[in-house]
């Protein structure tokens, strides 16, 4: 990540391959280039990977969880220490999100009106009312670089009519967000100002996501995410999802696909224009021993790879394929080892920033589909 | 630590300051000076910490468990995989304990006779025979740079004949011990060879401590350990039971203090002349929110170390401490995040490597009595 002086334009657009772009998103903390995938650090860490690791891997972003943070250590508590990047000491860009996506577990969300939403602080079944208004507050506490909407997240199998009503409330609280975000910037000089980004809901149906896009595009935000997705919906709807939400905002702002880590899912979104990801896939799969490589999936806790001395990517530089064998993560799993999670957490980030790294060369070179291909022949189930 | 010609002698004092000395210990993997201290690595890792990290402190020598790491994944396995220290991938010194401390543990311990221990696997139940014999194959195995006996560990509450009886039992498993591993020794040229350590016991009573001290003595083992102690017995019986091996086994040989790690019982078994440490203190406490620092210890759960933006430890260069702050490392560890066990388990372990690295520059300077009396002082209860 260079440290420039902050550009008029929050987003250029470097250089395109078909649909695919990249790009430079210009941001308090400097300049990243896209696409660029973010590891989770919901609580102002990664599942056993810590800033330094994120560093080291070459890491620009992470996204941390500021409904979450709120509850504990608390917005006022980060702020106190100088925003979650100081907190954590992480020298990259700090995005947080709303807690919009906290409504797919019934374990916080109970229910929200036209005002806001309920949420349950599952330490202390506290109720908490959390608007627009607010939301915005908390993500500056925090110190997010890079804030989101609080959105209303309906789940894909809710029926029409509920993702009709997210969608309207998505717009209604879209609109809140905005007004109060810029009311609370307007004397922070301009570079110094926090990005906000819009969240288009809809399910996977055509006609709310076209109307999600619309009344955002209408809002004018810095930048758009596409939300409610990675939920269980079969890939080709995904994708008819990023298609219709890009055909709606158009190309000129930075585009977010919230909650998509896989491999595949990344070079199809990046081919449609998607700049912007994150996912807990890389980690989660990789406690589970599910490991990402070169040449697809490998599944370490197979029996073949017991005595296996090879790196777990023989076409990898990472730390983990440096110094351990396949053999020894694969024990250090079995053993359910802290080490074993982080040898493996590591490894499956660093893939995946390098699997980014990779692509943007590939737009650079023309040479896009070539890469896609090959991704996608590598990780066929 | 160095790679130099094996010497003659394995181990050679060369500064003394009272009782406490400097020595080098030479192994087959290279130099390494005394005293140390060893972090314990039960399955070939750390808990929260990986070789790396313990090579990236300066440690010297970690010690495994060649028992448990027999049950899983296996001797024959490791052996297949160029021993522990290559599956680990660790560049010092490989020290591996016989199972002998498993006998505290009615999980792992079911009964003993002159040939041999019953172990139970609790993996799945499996009855296992461990003789002197096998278990010298097993850390050959293994690949240990340096054994340790298989003893009849008792516990200190145990009555009088039991310890008796293991003290008996220990000296006839030594002496087979020393012949199977020196018969399975007998082609490898001497500077490839295993050390061998062997252990005392006799709980706290002198008379048996004495007579386990002085059995021992006649097989002439390359050094000796001080076993079944640090088990709940009062630091006066520790330190008595520690002069009483002295005084019998003589100064010229390593003396290890087994299973010892809190900072007052290191330098008070250095001035007494113990050369060598391992400990899982400071990981076990570390996870439960006790560090080590230059002003004693500090409960990072505390709730006045909320807000504090300082280093766990003002005077201290360890990687967690030129990083974060105590509220995140407090915050992590209340979130029983890995990276909060890792963070707290590295800054302790570090702790420990430089304050042995800093009692053989005190022995060197002559002013270990000094350095002694500070530890004492900050580490009073």
């Amino acid at each position: 990540m260079k440290i420039t002086q902050r550009n008029k334009k929050i987003f250029e657009i470097k250089e395109r391959d078909g649909k695919a772009r990249v790009g430079i998103l210009h941001t308090r903390k400097g300049d990243v280039m896209t696409p660029f995938f973010m590891p989770v650090a919901t609580k102002a860490t990664g599942k056993h990977l810590s800033s330094k690791d994120f560093e080291e891997m070459g890491c620009d972003a992470v996204i941390s969880n500021s409904f979450i943070l709120s509850l504990s250590p608390g917005a006022e508590f980060i702020k106190k220490l100088g925003g979650v990047g100081k907190f954590m000491n992480f020298g990259g860009v700090n995005v947080t999100d709303s807690g919009g996506f906290q409504m797919y577990s019934d374990k916080f969300y109970k229910r929200s009106n036209d005002e806001g939403a309920w949420f349950s602080n599952p330490m202390n079944g506290d109720e908490i009312f959390m608007t627009p208004e607010k939301n915005m507050a908390m993500q500056l506490a925090i110190g997010a670089d890079i804030a989101m909407c609080l959105d209303r997240m309906p789940l894909i199998e809710d029926d029409k009519h509920e993702i009709e009503e997210a969608v309207r409330k998505t717009t209604l609280w879209a609109r809140r967000c905005k007004d109060e975000q810029t009311r609370l910037q307007k004397r922070i000089p301009k570079g110094k100002r926090q990005i906000l980004l819009g969240i288009t809901q809809g399910g996977i149906h055509d006609k709310l996501r076209k109307q999600s896009a619309s009344e955002l595009k209408n809002l004018d935000f810095d930048g758009y995410a596409i939300g409610g997705l990675a939920l269980g919906e079969e890939k080709k709807d995904e994708y008819r999802m990023i298609k219709i939400h890009k055909s709606i905002i158009g190309e000129d702002k930075i585009t977010y696909l919230m909650g998509v880590g896989h491999p595949v899912e990344l070079v199809e979104a990046i081919s449609m224009g998607v700049d912007m990801f994150d996912s807990r896939f890389p980690t989660q799969t990789a406690r589970h021993g599910m490991l990402l490589t070169s040449k697809g999936k490998l599944r370490i806790d197979k029996s073949e790879y017991r005595f296996d001395l090879r790196p777990i990517d023989e076409n990898c530089d990472c730390k983990v394929c440096k110094n351990y064998s396949r053999a020894y993560v694969r024990y250090q799993l079995s053993q359910k080892e802290g080490v074993g999670y982080h040898l493996a957490s590591y490894h499956n980030i660093y893939f995946l920033i390098r699997l980014v790294e990779n692509a943007r060369q590939a737009i650079k070179a023309r040479k896009f589909e070539q890469f896609k291909k090959k991704i996608i022949l590598a990780y066929k189930e």
